[in-house]
Parts: structure tokens; sequence; C-alpha cells
């Protein structure tokens, strides 16, 4: 067991910021890395040090692993949280970071590695009871067979090119009729793109649900989940919105997708914080997908509703402490939703729209919480993820959660750029969502940017009209000082807008 | 059973902005006033419609109950909010607005007469068992009668003047040699001050701190309390640091002392949110003082360790309907600190320094929370209140919300004015509070203006030592584009200091 002294973070934005003020409530000196494009960024500001490591391109800054290195022996540095993307899953990094002497917070190379691999993860945890989808082991060419594996995993099923990737080769079967065709299709766009004609045949979730499990193991075999965030809410495969607790798992089925990536985490002998990923059907059937190895963009949700900080949870399994958390101590309090606020302009098929916050204004109060990396007057640089913030809220159930988001989006107050908040509005405000009947086929269902209603609505029209009467009626003579100002609601959205 | 439609908050400052931001989460439209003072102040700009009701004089504007209540009959509003101070504790108001046709978002007027008096609220509670601090049940002018009750009592014994306030007449006898010595002084004073010697007995209770119970009750006679918060830091009587719960009770104390307040909120037919206030000795005996009928400025942390939004809980109360919350449901989850961040001085006696926010940038990040009214660029106005800002913390467990809260502290960046920032933060490393081991006289015991450290403290010499050396050890010819910045974090604080 070691203390940590000074830790260097691996990144950079809100994560960044994110991981040094858990470092400063422990006492832990921050050193920052950054790039000459973050010259001026808030997260270099905040650090107790913080040294430049290459120009804007992150292969030559961010993902300069051996620089990174070089600094922390320099300045003295114990650790290094790589928060998430960037050099996070690099299994060669971390133990890059273990032969300089250094302490990686997060898990060991090893189970880096297996879980890097769908193959070998697949591997890892076969002596465990954990659901998968069903479907062929192996690659498999033979059509007969092909045909008697998908009557008994049952229609409709997903035939996947072996070598496929991006959806080529790719084809969903509906029905045993359906087949031949289907089959014949998908090896002949197999063959011609990847000139290999085998496939895999699975079963195909329809419906299908994100869910997720996050882990907190010591290193001394201890190993305990923090319930479930549901992500189904995705645009091209990217979650746009997260909550936690999900709004459709019961306390059975919950206890046993834990128990299953308690599993998971214990058969690649892992330690850190860790998400174990499922996809679940419309029967709430659910499938290990793949294990991430660092903290997940969403961890948030999952702070607020069990109080445990986890960045520094990872701190101190890092420093070989064993956990202080039984699983029997944990339990859901209340409801969190988190929205991830782009520099991307919903109405516009999503195009990055970096640029100048001119105005950038928060929104506070009770249950609102912002994870960002940016201030008024910054630039949100075009080399990096689009990300301006992290807006979460909690309340004491869903429904609460989602009205405190709906009120906050409408406070934060960002001009200068396009922002996805419109359209998180949109989620919020969506009976598919409000009723938690979506999947992850929700925006493409449901979203399209004339859905964008403007904010200014007829709601405020009407009130402007109660108000100039109002104003009629006080240029009477009147016995006290009293006057209307203008609507001010409107004002404060249209900055938000415009 | 009625809902509120349109709500008029009867304030102004964060206060007014907290219960703006309800009700626009419940879609309940809000209107503001305001004095010409306030006329840009962030609750007129958040409000759906803002009234001036008059000039700067909080007698002449915040206090003009007819006024207000003329302006909701125009715009038609539905129900008053009070807030703290101003008209939240007049009963004449309250049945102004009930006699207007309107809710009053807070207590029947007769438990605010009631509670607003120490006689009648001990009458009210006189047949329900809440412990007293012991002493004469009326003015006693008999000197032996006196004696024989103070021995009953057990010293040390307090004489109060019967007619007396501010301190004159009041006088603490150690033991019965010095009673006489003592009572002579007493009843001397009390004459020459008030023309009445006649005094009380009661108990002195040593080493005392102030605990209050959170009371819920609804108009269909469900009563509940929502555990207590802690306000022992008291400079001149004014609570300065509050936090939920308290360090010291035990959960039987406290299973007993929530008992007590809602006999009391009981006795006097309470509905709306309350809290009943106590002084507990250091052998944890309690004994009630009185009833605050409204919503306390210290309310989130009881807030941020139950999960529920009181003031949501209080506009429901108003329309009628039921509490759905049962005691049962209630549990404390983690640990809550807030500290009052004033446009005062401390380290000159402080004195209101009242002026305009150059720059003002509020701490975020996990379990932070910041109530205010102001943005950067502001002026604090001469005629109110001087706090800017209520600064919440909240983690796992007691040490976690300190550590946040000096975190929070020194991220916290406000110029142009002195704040009392520094004083928290010599409150939160102090070891009598670190150890929960202080009472009502912590300030008086521990803080003197000398003992506020200049932040940029020695640690940071060092760094700059080290950075010095590195910096020479990077002039070599280096392989990578490594450079070192300043050291960000005495920066980010001189912002904060100067």
């Amino acid at each position: 067991m070691t203390t940590i002294k000074k830790l260097l973070v691996a990144n950079r934005g809100e994560i960044a910021l994110r991981v040094m003020r858990t470092c400063r409530e422990m006492g832990i000196k921050t050193v920052a890395i950054y790039s000459e494009a973050d010259r001026n960024a808030l997260h270099v500001r905040y650090a107790d040090e913080a040294v430049c490591v290459g120009p804007a391109a992150s292969a030559e800054s961010y993902l300069k692993g051996d620089v990174i290195i070089d600094v922390c022996k320099r300045l003295g540095v114990d650790a290094i949280h790589p928060g998430y993307g960037f050099l996070s899953e690099n299994a060669r990094f971390s133990q890059m970071v273990k032969d300089a002497g250094l302490i990686f917070v997060g898990p060991s190379p090893e189970s880096i590695e297996v879980m890097g691999s769908k193959l070998a993860a697949k591997a890892a945890v076969a002596t465990y009871n954990i659901p998968m989808v069903p479907g062929t082991p192996s690659a498999i060419a033979d059509r007969e067979e092909a045909k008697v594996i998908s009557a008994k995993i049952g229609y409709p099923v997903l035939i996947k090119a072996s070598a496929g990737g991006g959806g080529k080769g790719m084809r969903v079967v509906e029905n045993e009729a359906e087949f031949d065709e289907q089959m014949d299709r998908a090896v002949s766009e197999a063959l011609s793109a990847f000139g290999d004609g085998s496939v895999f045949i699975e079963k195909y979730v329809t419906s299908p649900r994100h869910i997720e499990i996050q882990i907190l193991g010591d290193q001394h075999g201890n190993i305990i989940h923090l319930f479930e965030r549901e992500c189904s809410v995705q645009r091209r495969h990217q979650k746009v919105v997260e909550e936690a607790p999900s709004a459709i798992l019961t306390p059975e089925i919950r206890a046993e997708m834990g128990r299953c990536a308690v599993d998971v985490a214990r058969a690649c002998g892992y330690y850190g914080a860790g998400t174990v990923e499922f996809i679940v059907d419309d029967q709430l059937n659910f499938y290990f997908l793949e294990m991430n190895t660092r903290l997940q963009v969403e961890h948030p949700v999952t702070e607020q509703i069990t109080g445990i900080d986890l960045v520094k949870q990872m701190i101190y399994i890092a420093e070989g402490k064993p956990l202080t958390i039984q699983q029997d101590d944990l339990q859901i309090k209340g409801h969190a939703v988190e929205v991830r606020v782009y520099a991307e302009d919903p109405a516009n098929n999503f195009l990055p729209d970096v640029g100048t916050l001119e105005t950038y204004v928060r929104p506070q109060g009770n249950g609102v919480r912002v994870d960002d990396g940016f201030e008024q007057g910054m630039e949100i640089p075009i080399y990096y993820d689009p990300m301006i913030a992290k807006l979460i809220t909690y309340g004491a159930d869903r429904e609460e959660a989602i009205q405190k988001m709906i009120r906050a989006i409408d406070e934060y107050q960002i001009t200068g750029l396009q922002t996805t908040l419109p359209f998180c509005r949109f989620v919020m405000e969506h009976d598919a969502f409000r009723s938690a009947n979506f999947d992850t086929r929700f925006v493409s269902l449901y979203f399209s940017p004339d859905v964008l209603k403007p904010v200014v609505d007829q709601d405020e029209e009407e009130l402007a009209a109660v108000l100039g009467a109002f104003l009629l009626d006080t240029q009477k003579p009147a016995q006290e000082a009293t006057a209307t100002t203008t609507q001010p609601r409107s004002r404060w959205k249209e900055k938000r807008l415009s």
C-alpha cells in the first residue's frame, strides 16, 4: 500500500478537471498536460503544475505516452490518471507506466488487453454463467448448417460477415423463408468486400436497450457493482443521454445483471473502476456486450444515485487500499439524468459548430451539476471531441430529475455557437422518453430537425398580451409606485438560442 | 385541493431564485417583485414577470404587504411564497393574503402568531412532553424563593431580567455562594435599565449547541420530520456554518428530538415547512427553544441528505395535497455542509464590504451546490443583508463534505470586495470543528483576524523553487517539445484574494 502525493492527469477538458477536483479534496497535488491548442484551457489553470506536451494533434500530444511518462519522472509524479479516451484503454501504455515505476490509476495491462478483444473477452468469461447473444461460436460457410442454427436460435437472426465491419456483409433475417436470399447477399457482399465469405449467425435483438453496470474492484479480489446506467438514447452509436437507474429494470434483474458484471470483472482479475455493458431486449433478457476498462463519460449519474465519488475510489484502489464499501451498504437513492452538450448543430445534421463561447452561463441550484472544461470567452478547439459540458440533474424520482433537466436546459445560456441543448430538450419532452418506452433506435425513429420547436412559444405571446393590458392599466394614476418590466424569461431564453 | 398556476415570490436574492427554480420545474409561472435598487437583480431576470414595488428601503418595497397583494390581483397570481425574512413570519400579512383569496405558501396565521411569541409557544406545547430549559414559569422577586429554585434546578443558573433584552440584567451564577451577589446585580441592573426588578431563573446550559429539526406538515394533520441541522457555529447569534446531520446525535436522541419537534408542530396545528430549534448541552440533553414558521436559510443541507425538494413540498402542501412521504421512507444519506458567504471583511471585524463583484466565478463539480443571486459585474446593494451566496457541499460522510468544502472555497473566485470565505475556510480547518467538539462559543473562543493565514502558503514557495529548477533543467536541448507554465494554482487563488 502506498500514498499518492502527486498525480498527472493524461487528459484534457472536463474529465481532467473532474479528476483534479477530487485530487485536491484528497490533498493530492496535480499535474496537467496540454497541447499547444489547449494552452489557456481551464484544466491547465486548475492544476498545481502544467506541462505542454506537443502540438494540437492528439497523436503528437495527448497520445505521446513516452513524453508523458518523462514529465512524470521529472516532476516527481507518483501516479497517472488517464481519464477516458486517449490512452485510457491502451494496455501498452499502462504497462509502460508500470515499468517506469509509476502507478496507473486503472486496471492491470492484462485486464485491459483481455477486455480490449471481443474474442479474448468471450473466452475469459466462458467459465462463468454470463448470458451472451446466442449465435455461432465460430464462422461458418455452410448454408444448411446456418439454417439449422438459425431455427434453433429463433428468428429474427443477424448474419454477420466474419471479416466484416461498418455494417458491410450484415443482414437481418426475419424468418426462414427469407433465409436463402439474405444469406446469398451477405456472403456475396462479404466476398467482394473482404475476400472472405464466411459468416457468423447471431440472434437479432429487437428493441435493444443499452444498459451497463458500474464496477469497482480492489487489488485484493473484492468486487462490487454500483447498479446500472441506461444509455439507450444514442446517435450513431454515441451515447447522448444517460440515466441511473434504468426505468425498466426490476430489482431481480438488476441484481442478476450486477452479479454477471461482477463475474465478468472477476474473470479478468479486474481492479479499478470499470463498466460492463449489456444489450437488453424487450423481454428484459440481457446479453453481455463488452467491458470498458476505464471511467466512463456518464459516471456522474452513478455518483449522484449512490453518493460514491468514483474517482476517489479509483485512487484508493490504485494505492492498494481495500474497498471499504460492501455490496450491501449500497442502495439507489433518487434518480439522475445526464445530457451531453456538444458544439454541434442539431438543426443541421449535428455538424460540429466549434467557435467561441460568447455567452456561457451555467444553470445552477438544487439538483444540478455541470461538469465542463470551459468558461465564457473560451474557444472550443476543432482538434478534439466537441463536447462542451455534461449537464447532470438529480431528483427524488425520474420525473423530478427530468423536470430539473428541462429547467436546467432552459437556464443554460450559450451563444456564439450552436449546441445540442435543443435536441436534449426534445428528448426530455418526448413521450417515448418520458414513459421510458424507448430503445437505441430512439433518435432515428423520432428525431428530425423540424421537431425542434422555437423556444419562444405561444405561452409567451399570450403573456406579452396580458402584460400589454397590464401596462395600459397602470397608466391610470396609481397610488403606489408599481411598474412592470418586459418579460424577462423570453430575454433569458433568446440569449441562449441566438 | 387546488393547483397553483402562478406564484409571486415576495422576496429577493438567492431565496427568490431558489423558489422560482422549483416553480419552473413544476410548470408554475413566476412573478418577481423588486425594489428600485434591485432593478437588475437576477431574480427579476429569472421570473416570468416582474414588478417594481417601491424604493430601495425594505419598509417601502419588500415589506409593503398591501402593494404586493395588489400586484397579485392584477397579474392573476394564485399564491405567494414569502421566502425567509421580510414578511415570512408576519401573521398579519399571511391573514391579508388569505383574506384576499390568495394562497400563502406557509402555515396558517394562527400558527405564525402562536410560535411568534415565546410565552404563547410555551403554553401551546404545555400538554406535550417537550423538554424546556428548567426554570421559573413566571417572574419572581423573592430572593429566598429564587435560591430554593436554583438549588432544585442545579447550578450554574442564569438570572434574566423579566423585562430584559440584549443581555442587560443577565447574570450567570456558578454556585450558591455567588448567588446573593449576582442576584443583587441583576435586580439593580434590571431596575435601572427597565424600571422592573423582577427576574426569571433558568438553567444555564453549558457548552450549548444549536440543533434544529426540519418539519413538514400537510393540511390533513400529517407531520413528519426530516432530521436535524446543526448550526452551532454562530457569530453574534447569527448562524454562519450549518451541517446535516449533526456529528454528535445518536440515532436514539435524533428520533427523540424528531418526535418532540413533530409534537411542537402538532401543538400549533402546523402545516408547511417549519423548523423546531433546540439547545443541546454537553450531555446531549436537549431543550426546546422556538419554532421558525418558514423556510430556513440553511434548508439546502437537509435537501442534500434527504433528497427532498423542500420548496416543492411546501407548494404541494399549500395546494392542499396530502404528504406522500412517510416518516419511515426517510433516511439520512451522506453529509452536507453549508457556509454563508457574506460581503464582509473577516479581517476587519466583519464590517460589511459591499461593492461590485468584479470577478465572480463559482466553484463547480461533484458535490458542490451554490445558491446565490448575483453574477459577475453586479453590485451587492447596501440596503439588504450582505449575503452573496450559500455554498453547500455534500459527500459520503462528514470528512468528505468538509474536504469538498475546502476545495470549493479555494475554487471560488471573488474580487472587488472582501468576503467571509477565508473565515469559512478557517472554520473548516479548525480541529474543534473537524473533531465535532465545538459549541455556539466557537467563534468567540477560536477566531481572531490574525488566524487568517495568507492563502499563498509555504507549499507554493517550495513548488516555485522546484519549478525553477525544472525550468533550468529544460534549457538543455530536449528531444520533445516540453515546457512548464508558471504555477496556475497560485494564480487561481490570488485572483480570489486580491
